[in-house]
């Protein structure tokens, strides 16, 4: 197959693109802003779900669902949270269409307009809280432990595939708690889940941190989240966890009996994750001839090509193969045999390298007099002869070796791509010059904060977590600053 | 804990109600028609989901996602499709709010207006079929196998909790087809999958059938369906697959090279269950103490209570009962040690009845010393005394002998619920004493049927595959008729 993929060098953005959607992983749909993801996108989607699920579970959530829809008035009650999203957010106003009577087609029906409009949700605050109401009296009732998986609706002018997109699938957990300090744990424990799932099944290397309050999440008293760093220097946020103090509890008047017997607000948490992650994953670790894909999260974690000279040899080389494919999936190693005949090898081999596919084995039929099959890793693009009895061990430590080596050379990446500065026209240079993330002290102040925004389109992307504490000058206004934070150009 | 339901016979539809809520499954929700999706109740679905999934891998379908939104002119393609929907769909005109100037607060921003409004998908057909023409150009290219799991809204007037909610979780499949046999076979398939479902998880027994004309999903050429029957003697819609021809290939032009080089519309099939089966599942095996889930489907399909006196006492019961959750665990049986010390044995006894949960273990500090626990079954309300050695064997049996009761028992009232009727009168009064399923003759008229939904309010479920030929006359008109379809008053 033709790849005809812009390289990274060339256009990395249209590299990003091209990719997206040759690899089958989404596509733009015919509605403005959302797109479609398709089978082999959503394959990873799955996967992805399928391991933060398990680890929710395991750290004590449950799933529950709630309404699309959000009353406006809800929206209203907590002042910073309106005013973050008010401004892109899709608005249903009536609930019936009809035939014109003029024939214009069918329209809007006027008769059937709603007495209140309801938002589609751009995430889910308001109306949990307005239902933990009502499932919260006493401190027994306490923690609720509660995530959703979920689509949600910001209305973006500019849209990218996975990245930002009007529609979106995420998971939002919401949790209610009796103190301030059950809650902050919460908020940590959960960045921590995150920070374990990006880089041991993402092989996405994150920094901890807390935002500046001109990036906090609207409504939130503090937000966590985990940074990583994309091949063209770009950080990208990959998941954020909410310390929301009390206000979504005081906005909808959710108290509760404490021990001692007095009434108190609940304290509340928010975190979540959403399809950005399969932009994350594919800015990561990809190249020039296609998706690179770890292990852990592959669809298919092997593929297995025959080559062959007409049915008879296609039938001798198929029994080696489907008896490889046996003892793979005895490993839970997730295997396809493409005996297509309507595809070449070649075609093949290039399909797969586009796909990601972690692991190409080829078997010819001269491998079987030889008692060996040919194994292509699609990290490092290398091939080897490898003796076909015990191949299944082989691969399966082959794929712990790829989950890995991709981690590490992200890892190296991003320290080779992570700088200090300590001027502002070092600062400048470094963003232009070099891109990553780039240390550098600031006042404190959101004046700073904008203004070098402003200037450079850099944002402070997090105060890393245990940031070493150090003496210094705020790179913008001079002013002594006592530790140094991370900037970066972001998606 | 007090449960305070409506008895059955009392007042049915209000101890259904009660059930759901005080059993923690759903609750109404603050946005009209739209339900909130409880975490007990969400366990339930995702074991739905999970199985129901893995069937339609295992039958070769693949998970996408396609847009909440659709253009409101994709509506207009296909005209019984439009019919069938415009009139309960929740219609987005605009995408952003603002603070009002004149001091009303959050307003709509009238210079936000869509210039084509956007409907939340009452179902995806049309959004779908829009993308599939991207996707097809040859028979290379087909069969398309995808599914999708969404929520979707159809705003319903009446609306009660799972059975018709105005947002409802769901799956679609939607496939693609080179010819007419094939995607009638997938039609059929897909319904076979969804009896054995049904039957198999959720020990509801079924009635596969194919729908007249009237009650056609809009766009089809042919619904099949399951039909089962619940306690108080109504019919309950379960699941349907749809054989669509070629409408929507021919709406949105969807064309494909054929083998012998001609070009021809693509063949289609749409085919959906709900979160309307958790409705199923309450109505079908519950009584007037709570809840009755079948194992497969139970998010607890053990609970083990400690009785005991004191912190001692505590200590040595939880170390025999510890071992017991140990064994089951490792049987894959799903079991709940409650040792609270904040509510009593009783309390929790009750507790578990309402729930649903089909095994209830209780071990005192008397059965340590006679090596002995007590199992209580759900379903028969029956106890018993069992040694404990090798009670996860015993517990093992027993959970399958529950799950082929309840399908027993429920098959074994369909049939004392299933009339035949000769007469209109007869008809009548058998709906109105004893409802359940009617086998009557119909001539085959639309008028017939609508007379007869007219007058009874009762409607045709379907016509059951394979169904005995008998030459009769149709109770209504006393045409003549070949065979007889099943009647009944329906959810």
């Amino acid at each position: 197959m033709s790849k005809e993929l812009a390289t990274r060098a060339e256009d990395y953005s249209k590299w990003y693109n091209d990719l997206v959607v040759k690899a089958d992983l989404a596509d733009h749909s015919a509605v403005r802003g959302c797109m479609v993801i398709k089978p082999y996108g959503y394959g990873i989607w799955e996967k992805m779900q399928h391991a933060l699920d398990k680890m929710f579970k395991d750290t004590g959530h449950v799933n529950a669902y709630f309404p699309l829809f959000i009353p406006k008035s809800f929206f209203s009650k907590e002042a910073s949270h309106v005013d973050g999203f008010a401004k892109e957010c899709a608005v249903v106003t009536h609930y019936r269409l009809k035939n014109d009577a003029n024939g214009g087609g069918i329209v809007v029906d006027n008769d059937a307009k709603l007495e209140e409009e309801l938002i589609v949700r751009p995430t889910s605050e308001t109306i949990i809280w307005n239902t933990y109401k009502g499932w919260i009296q006493s401190y027994r009732d306490l923690p609720i432990l509660v995530n959703q998986w979920a689509n949600v609706v910001r209305w973006e002018m500019r849209t990218r595939l996975f990245l930002r997109t009007a529609e979106f699938l995420w998971q939002e957990g919401h949790t209610a708690h009796a103190t301030a300090e059950e809650a902050i744990e919460e908020t940590k424990k959960m960045l921590d889940v995150y920070a374990d799932f990006v880089e041991n099944w993402m092989a996405v290397p994150v920094i901890k941190g807390v935002k500046t309050a001109n990036e906090r999440f609207a409504g939130a008293l503090d937000t966590y989240c985990i940074e990583a760093l994309m091949q063209d220097g770009k950080a990208l946020q990959a998941g954020t966890s909410h310390f929301l103090g009390q206000n979504f509890a005081k906005a909808f008047d959710v108290k509760f009996a404490t021990k001692e017997g007095n009434q108190d607000f609940v304290w509340a948490t928010s975190w979540g994750v959403s399809t950005r992650l399969m932009g994350a994953l594919v800015m990561s670790h990809s190249d020039d001839n296609g998706l690179v894909l770890p292990p852990k999260l592959a669809p298919h974690q092997v593929v297995i090509v025959p080559i062959y000279k007409g049915d008879e040899g296609l039938k001798k080389v198929s029994e080696t193969a489907l008896q490889i494919v046996a003892k793979l999936k005895a490993k839970g190693i997730t295997v396809k045999y493409d005996d297509r005949d309507t595809q070449r090898p070649g075609w093949k081999f290039a399909e797969y390298e586009l796909k990601g596919v972690p692991v190409r084995v080829a078997i010819g039929e001269r491998d079987l007099a030889n008692g060996t099959v040919e194994v292509a890793r699609r990290d490092t693009l290398s091939k080897e002869t490898v003796k076909a009895d015990g191949i299944e061990n082989y691969i399966e430590q082959l794929l712990n070796d790829i989950q890995s080596n991709l981690y590490k050379i992200a890892l190296e990446r991003r320290a080779a791509m992570t700088h200090e500065a300590n001027s502002y026209d070092e600062f400048k240079k470094l963003l232009d010059e070099k891109g990553g993330f780039i240390y550098a002290h600031w006042d404190g102040t959101s004046e700073t904060e904008e203004k070098i925004k402003e200037e450079t389109k850099a944002t402070i992307r997090c105060i890393p977590l245990n940031n070493k504490q150090e003496a210094g000058k705020c790179i913008y206004s001079g002013k002594p600053s006592t530790q140094r934070v991370i900037f970066a150009r972001a998606y």
